[in-house]
């Protein structure tokens, strides 16, 4: 057989991504890893499962094992009522959709808004999964420029002025992978831009519940609810395993999802979905999520302390005030993948920029590091080798 | 904002399915529904799932919450090999994928192979899910003919040496929704065409484990493993809410589903897969399985023994070993749509078989009526009144 004549035209642009060999190389034993994006297995409510299984067979029994609406376990769309609330993002249950992460939201807007060769407008860097569920869908991509606040909004006004575009994608508060949160008044600009142009934005925000200081920022589907498609997740503050994610999205947009999934896994699974409810409405989330904080707060601190304590003059990186990563820009002509290569030898991953950019050179000078993953004098330790070797390949080259 | 002008050129093929609609009616209070396809409530082992949860929790602890590899969880790999291995399916754990049900296995394939305008070839009557699956890859549809025993092999041979196709999708077993079973000479003959024209099958088999006489058939898998891509799922015999699909698939293909999903869902929730892996390997299915037959034979039996009472003289159904559904076939003319609406009326629903054909004039005479949802004496009173209300359709026209 040959298979490789079957393959759909659309597989050209679909690729096993550079991130995920690294992070198979990462996970070998004996590896430090600043590489991944997975939140710290200590931060998962373990102790409670029986418990809330227990809640959730005593009040729905097989219910929670049998097929269920496309729409999302009712319970849990009411128990989310008031959580989205709470960052200003007001909607009833019926405006609640659940779907398997936010990865297939991003897959189901992908199929139900681009045709190929629409545009899509995205930051530079952006978060890579959102290009891959994009990319079997066929887009062209325009880049939006950012600074160390995140989106510039001019740059956004100028890309849309230019070129019509079916929707943007943003991750406007600590950004994968730099960090970065968009401040309040990039926020209104942002707001007034896709009012007056009619444009639809994907707002990803699977971290804001990660705030270690600071103060929150309203996403902005608060601020032009009619415009976006606000996506948000459990997996950082409860399991990422259940793949819960969660979405609030314009009436016509939440139908057509909803129609599209029925082709592809019918519905979210329905145990998850239970104890997700029971993880809400019980008010464990209240109670775990002060412990993750306390957990992942010190990890960052160590990570700021650290690049202070052995980054050359010339590099520079994001001090976010939550989420999972910290950014770090080397000088021109620097090589992350080089420097990649070397760190691993010594036992230490991360995850080169360049990865993050439709136009990889972009960033080749740029680093992605997460910090909720190893404790702090594992990530003292594993940034003091990369500072090492990026000495020594700045003398190298 | 004007968001239908958003839509990509792909929705005008994507349709929310007239069966949903029936189901939504069928699931209000005091019908009783022949409509739908859930397995049993009482089918499922409720009793075993805090001991399940509790087994899984203190062989993996936060592991089973945590991220995990797109390919699935190792431990159910491993225990899907013998229960495959029982089948006639010869795999080792590396070749079993792991889906988030049948359904995202579907998905994938239509992802990874349908480009827009390609050929893919179905039974008549086909699985409706399959269709809404590849619709949004924009196919075109060849019907391959069907009689008694599911499909005519020299209707397939006809098809393939008429027409390239990207793959040809049967359900040949229990097949839903005309409960029929290709027979073994069939089935050779089918792998015979397969090979000679290098052609791919998608299996799709989720419903060999519920056979309640005769004696089970080996799949097309295990005729001519390098042309198949066998789909089978966890969804009739452990419980559909935990989304569960099985793939075994040629290394090339299941390395593009792989890479496919990675947009899509990033992998299969962790934690029901965990609790399928014990459900499988504690022998909890072999205990479960017997159980789901002895509720469903008795059931199964009461439709046949219904149909032979009630039905006139120039009806005709199907007699499946197994599965969980009976087709029936009005004389020419027969509008089933019309009949549905007339039992409707008396609390009474079942699904009008034009549903699952590519061109659904040609199923206009024929019903679908499922036997797992409800118990004998229910039946047996639902296809007495489903019988007056065709007398009755009979003599009006």
């Amino acid at each position: 057989m040959d298979y490789e004549q079957l393959l759909a035209s659309r597989t050209r642009l679909m690729q096993a991504s550079a991130i995920r060999e690294i992070l198979k190389v990462a996970s070998s034993p004996g590896m430090i890893s600043l590489a991944g994006g997975l939140p710290a297995a200590e931060s998962f409510p373990l102790e409670i499962m029986e418990e809330l299984l227990g809640s959730v067979l005593g009040k729905y029994g097989s219910k929670a094992l049998q097929y269920d609406a496309s729409e999302g376990w009712g319970p849990l769309r009411e128990a989310l009522v008031p959580h989205l609330a709470a960052r200003h993002v007001h909607t009833t249950s019926d405006g609640v959709l659940i779907m398997s992460g936010s990865q297939s939201l991003l897959d189901g807007i992908g199929k139900i808004l681009i045709s190929p060769g629409d545009y899509v407008a995205v930051e530079a860097p952006t978060y890579l999964g959102a290009l891959q569920a994009f990319n079997p869908y066929e887009p062209r991509y325009v880049e939006i420029e950012t600074d160390e606040h995140g989106l510039i909004p001019e740059s956004l006004e100028a890309v849309l002025s230019r070129q019509r575009v079916k929707f943007v994608y943003l991750v406007p508060t600590f950004q994968n992978p730099t960090g970065r949160t968009l401040p309040l008044a990039r926020r209104k600009q942002v707001a007034d831009i896709l009012k007056r142009h009619e444009t639809l934005l994907v707002e990803d925000d699977p971290y804001s519940d990660l705030r270690y200081s600071g103060e929150p920022v309203p996403p902005i589907k608060s601020l032009a609810p009619e415009n976006v498609v606000y996506s948000t997740t459990l997996s950082k503050t409860f399991a990422p395993g259940l793949r819960i994610g969660v979405c609030v999205a314009p009436e016509f947009i939440q139908r057509w999802l909803v129609t599209g999934r029925q082709g592809v896994d019918l519905h979210t699974n329905t145990l998850a979905q239970a104890l997700a409810a029971e993880y809400l409405s019980g008010g464990y989330l209240e109670r775990q999520l002060p412990k993750i904080i306390d957990l992942y707060a010190p990890r960052q601190q160590a990570m700021l302390d650290a690049l202070e304590r052995h980054m050359p003059e010339d590099f520079s990186w994001s001090r976010p005030e939550g989420g999972m990563f910290v950014w770090i820009e080397g000088p021109k002509g620097f090589d992350a993948v080089e420097l990649q290569n070397r760190v691993i030898e010594r036992g230490v991953a991360f995850v080169p920029g360049r990865y993050f950019y439709v136009n990889e050179e972009e960033g080749a000078a740029t680093l992605r590091m997460n910090f909720t993953a190893a404790d702090p004098d594992t990530i003292e330790h594993a940034v003091s080798v990369i500072a090492d070797a990026i000495a020594e390949q700045l003398s190298a080259n």
